[in-house]
């Protein structure tokens, strides 16, 4: 799949997902941002807008995307409002389907920009000014921003994107895990309590660059050495606290194979559960790399923090938790116990910025091999239909529970 | 100094050499590499072409490179001659001094060539379409080869570049150290019997790019992790062998912070004094490399190696040191005991080629904390002096053991 947000084909889907909502007779309300609010009136709406029980992921993809991540949310949601529909269910309150623009952030580089947007994190000019970095369209006029593609496919929405104009009563995600360890564990849903936290850092590593042959070990200031030593340090640090360290870019300069290298910067993704733990990991980190650029006779490089991003972890809404698990509970009464487990998500999601304004949490489906963002992404069919039916079932008894519809 | 090979600035010294070499009654050859061999009569050369006694080096640098490296073993070659013309000093056979051609490779990427060609050990076609990879003068053509740029100049000799046609008594070369050690130890004077032999490999580490917030440590296939680890246990490796490995170049794809490497590339530089310890180093490494690539639950990744380079190591003549120490022994009886001490060259020299064909030992002069390469390069003028001095030891004290002079 590769359905750029708000390129031409996220234009048909956008269009598409519209027309369908509109034949189970529920309303479609745009937002400044593209965000499509898909809503089935319920019981206590006759007369009052009260606030909609949402479900919600995203249509756009990667550019080598698969066919689940965000996909998969957003049809199940569809799927859930065409059997209330078929049945002629009449919930309490009105229930809905929220498809977020540009969660992806491949085509405009902000991830989760338009839910964040609805939640008050963003400010609109900020996503509207934003410039894709993919390739531009053969027939635009060079690289476009969000506001100009929105306008270009008509869904520059007039209704504010905020979660002020457009309430929601509590926003259940369904979406694959994009990692191994329900398929692993052998379970088939994973109740998401929340997200991990997760901060970003440059690390520059300072040495003398010198002659590869000539400068005896420990008349060297390596930086490339030390950095390396910094990154099996930070993977042990993770290890023992159970928490996730990655470095995923590395430049060495002046990159020359006889010449010792006199600056490293690489890149250091810290994550833990607990924003404590991570606060702890960067600290044990920040000691340990001190002490390496101490530690040997050769090394007296200079260590250097940037921090990228910081983003504190997030913690779900008990009761969505409760409607989940109830709903799981039913599901899986067939399955042997352990069908499902609690987890944190480790990758953000809108759920994330929809949480900061509503009662919010997410269910995993397993994903194969835990890949993900790439065209080989898979969920079983009936991984999928076991989904969407936890999904229909904590959304009912979300709505069945609410006291706010008087 | 910015004097890259055969270019203008290089022709003005050479030009410049050999009309010094011509005042002190000097023969010039020049050979079809631009090596110039500087030649100064002695008793028995009057009638017949005895072999001389050579020193040699080079008066190529890099592009930000010093005032020493090369350029002092070529200035105290001219001050010996000069010295020995003013004393009018008759040596027994006849005594030079050589310039070879493109030592630093910078221009040209083939580090030693000229010597290489004259030596037998690389083709002379292979030397002269040799093309340079600096950026070309601004009223060139674009890129020159070695042939052309030493046509423009005037360089391009008639004599053939060989051991055959212009044969060497013996080589004494005289050099910085382009290391700490003599700096370190106090000591004045390196008599260097030899140089390490260096292996080159580009190792690649094939792991799966997953993504760094859903991927948990035990289900990665991280080629950095992985590459980290090899780095700083190669370096481990080198350190119990007390021989060199250097990681100078590192490239980590695709390069993204919250991704996973997927594919590593890293060089590795191994060098020791003896061949035999290098080709354990590197079977230590080959051992570690692979369990690394197994020992973690999180690794199974794959690793390949390229061998870029195998040089051997070089020993060098043992009559040649035997002058040299004498020298030295003789030059620094003022001086405290330890004033010099064996050495073994870390990087490669003209000197490595031509003890392939005759006689050669080197003398290393202290470097201001063992930098070469960069501008602040620098040896103390007496330590200049003291090299000098010794060189000239050498030479007439091998010239004076010369038993092929009949």
């Amino acid at each position: 799949m590769d359905r750029l947000s708000l390129n031409n084909n996220d234009k048909k889907v956008r269009d598409w997902l519209a027309n369908e909502a509109k034949a189970l007779g529920c309303s479609v309300t745009v937002d400044q941002m593209g965000n499509m609010f898909i809503v089935r009136k319920g019981q206590a709406a006759k007369e009052t807008n009260f606030a909609p029980v949402m479900m919600g992921s995203h249509l756009d993809t990667q550019p080598t995307g698969g066919r689940y991540d965000g996909i998969l949310g957003v049809m199940a949601g569809l799927e859930v409002l065409r059997t209330l529909h078929e049945a002629n269910f009449e919930t309490k309150g009105p229930v809905g389907l929220v498809n977020w623009t540009n969660e992806e952030g491949a085509r405009f580089p902000l991830v989760t920009v338009a839910s964040s947007v609805w939640a008050g994190l963003t400010p609109l000019d900020t996503a509207w000014d934003c410039t894709e970095i993919t390739a531009p369209a053969p027939d635009s006029d060079g690289p476009q921003t969000m506001k100009q593609e929105l306008q270009r496919i008509g869904y520059l929405g007039d209704m504010e994107a905020s979660y002020k104009a457009i309430p929601i009563a509590a926003h259940f995600e369904l979406h694959i895990e994009q990692g191994p360890i329900l398929e692993r564990e052998g379970r088939k849903i994973g109740v998401v309590t929340g997200s991990q936290a997760c901060h970003w850092f440059e690390i520059e590593v300072r040495g003398r660059d010198s002659h590869a042959g000539t400068t005896p070990m420990e008349a060297r200031m390596d930086a490339l050495l030390a950095s390396a030593k910094m990154i099996t340090a930070a993977n042990a640090i993770a290890k023992a606290e159970q928490g996730l360290v990655t470095t995923g870019r590395f430049r060495a300069l002046p990159g020359s194979v006889n010449t010792i290298a006199h600056t490293v910067q690489f890149t250091l993704d810290i994550r833990h559960v607990r924003d404590d733990v991570v606060a702890s990991m960067v600290e044990q980190c920040r000691i340990k790399f001190a002490a390496i650029a101490k530690e040997d006779a050769e090394l007296g490089v200079k260590v250097q923090w940037t921090t990228l991003a910081e983003n504190t972890a997030v913690h779900f809404d008990k009761d969505c938790i409760q409607a989940i698990e109830s709903a799981v509970d039913e599901t899986c009464k067939r399955e042997v116990p352990g069908a499902w487990k609690h987890m944190t998500s480790g990758a953000t999601h809108d759920s994330c910025n929809v949480s900061r304004r509503c009662p919010t949490a997410m269910i995993f489906t397993p994903t194969k091999d835990g890949l993900s963002h790439t065209p080989v992404e898979y969920c079983k069919p009936e991984d999928c239909i076991l989904g969407a039916q936890v999904l229909l079932g904590a959304v009912l008894r979300y709505d069945a529970a609410r006291k706010d519809l008087v």
